[in-house]
């Protein structure tokens, strides 16, 4: 099962039998419209803040995607979801509703796949039948929290990303039909001294590229084993840096192998400077279009590299640099036998 | 593996190879000053911010138990770290430093739990051989981010409890000696619409009690099958309410059979009002207090209940309740075999 130094290996291919994804107004005008269960035509999903309306994606995430399965709630085991609010407070207040038993995440953009990792780990190792992973953002319960007021109306950088409004669900089985998960690579934290919040994608770059290292250490694979390798969020200066980095370690990427989820969501000319980012980004890119096309034929095997930026206005204030970190899972298509 | 709807057996028993508990200045005028590895002597353990202080307590506390469990921390494969700070900043800073894989946790307090039961889940499924598994808090930080500055002097109601300065860190093996972890239980989110920050031990003792009927149910034992029942941290309220809820649930318990860590740090007199809290505080009398009468052979199976009260200052500011968790724990000592 502990493949290497920090990888697992799922032999019995856990299956991810539904997805669910919702978002936003922003992302509704995105490239991937027809890829979201639902598209909410305000921020506010008919709440009083921002923080409850991203409680409404995440209980609907969970929801439909338990619907879709086939499944009801009490069949579900464990919980396991995690945001970029302090305290985790959409989680937590979805988690209220859900009344699942629950274990609350935090990696940052991360925990999309933080929690896949673990979902299908619990699954593959009879801890669960079923589990239901979760990742959400909301822009402005972000811009709030980590930025200014929108309302502010702030300048950005051409470097900075923006966070994206959306909710994935993931339901993990051990049986039924699906994506399988069949590995996953949890990452190291590192920070090589870069401090600009408004460049995330640039710090992130480094743990995409040694989480991807160890993953194809520890599993003894190589880019030749994927059809795409995407990462979640690195946008478009992490990911011209990150394929900079392959490059020099030796890692072997063929043209358009090697791309990223913040650049797949929105449409060309919407203002999204660097590309999108948040735990939602990933997480609805990979439940959405990557597992649609998977189950088109399109791909059979992708490798997800989910990237987090775990800094706080805090440590920013502190004069701290950015710690990030990546957790690695590889999906085949539900075909695929090897 | 899974047991009932919530719970795991761990049928190896991973070990608790080693632990470590590093405390504060007022930790160390309590009662448990000889069950800590180091205690310090001022707040800021020669940092300039709480928070940073907060990651030496953690880096030490890591560091201590990996070396007295006579391993290096390249043999460790995942470090599993939580703490009440936003965004875990103590815990990723400290994950930085010690570049182990790295994987984020939040429950508020209950994160201890949280943490030693996905540690000793991980080991018994072969998926890690050595997981160290940490929480923390720190006083200062905590009064700083959800209640007032201390130099404020705020008054506070006799019902709020006192943020442990503590670091408690195990490590979780699949070989070695010492007490071992036999069974978990996760915990749902319980919300009895208590919104009351400076009163959590009441709003958290029914969560503490679904967890501990679920953990009964699901694992078939009862509270005779356990020399100690420990919450981390009700404090006095909450371990009132929570006895009362036992009785009115048919859960029998002993003269003295259900205590709190939170009763047990400090000494008569050190004025923390109804009891200590935070992550911290389970963790170190758990990891130096609890596991040490363990191995004197005056406890042989206890069981430890960590509560979470997952609120936000902005949740408590958009008026809403306090949505509360505990997930449970039980551990054995070396000698005992079934």
């Amino acid at each position: 099962m502990l493949i290497g130094q920090q990888s697992w290996i799922f032999e019995t291919k856990p299956v991810i039998r539904s997805t669910a994804t919702i978002g936003g107004p922003f992302e509704a005008k995105g490239r991937l419209t027809d890829e979201f269960d639902l598209l909410h035509d305000n921020l506010w999903m008919g709440q009083d803040s921002y923080e409850k309306a991203q409680t409404v994606l995440i209980e609907q995430a969970c929801e439909t995607a338990i619907q879709k399965g086939g499944l009801k709630k009490e069949q579900i085991q464990f919980m396991l979801s995690g945001d970029l609010v302090n305290q985790l407070t959409p989680s937590t207040f979805a988690g209220r509703s859900l009344k699942i038993p629950y274990l609350g995440l935090f990696g940052a953009c991360s925990t999309s796949m933080e929690g896949l990792a673990m979902a299908a780990y619990l699954v593959h190792t009879k801890g669960a039948n079923h589990v239901v992973a979760v990742a959400s953002s909301h822009n402005a319960a972000t811009e709030k929290q980590f930025r200014y007021p929108t309302e502010y109306g702030g300048q950005k950088p051409p470097t900075s990303q923006w966070t994206v409004t959306a909710a994935g669900a993931a339901v993990v089985s051990n049986e039924g039909n699906g994506p399988r998960v069949t590995s996953a690579t949890i990452g190291r934290i590192i920070d090589m001294g870069l401090s600009d919040p408004f460049n995330m994608g640039a710090a992130m770059a480094p743990a995409a590229v040694d989480t991807l290292e160890a993953h194809f250490r520890d599993t003894k694979t190589s880019p030749e084993d994927y059809d795409l390798i995407v990462s979640g969020d690195l946008g478009e200066i992490g990911l011209a840096i990150a394929k900079e980095l392959c490059e020099q370690k030796g890692i072997k990427l063929k043209e358009n192998q090697f791309k990223d989820c913040g650049l797949m969501i929105y449409r060309e000319g919407q203002p999204v400077l660097a590309g999108a980012s948040g735990p939602g980004c990933s997480a609805v890119v990979t439940y959405g279009h990557l597992l649609n096309r998977m189950k088109q034929g399109e791909l059979n095997r992708i490798l997800v590299i989910a990237t987090g930026a775990l800094l706080s206005p805090l440590s920013f204030q502190q004069k701290e640099s950015i710690p990030c970190i990546a957790h690695a899972v590889s999906i085949e298509a539900a075909e695929v036998r090897v």
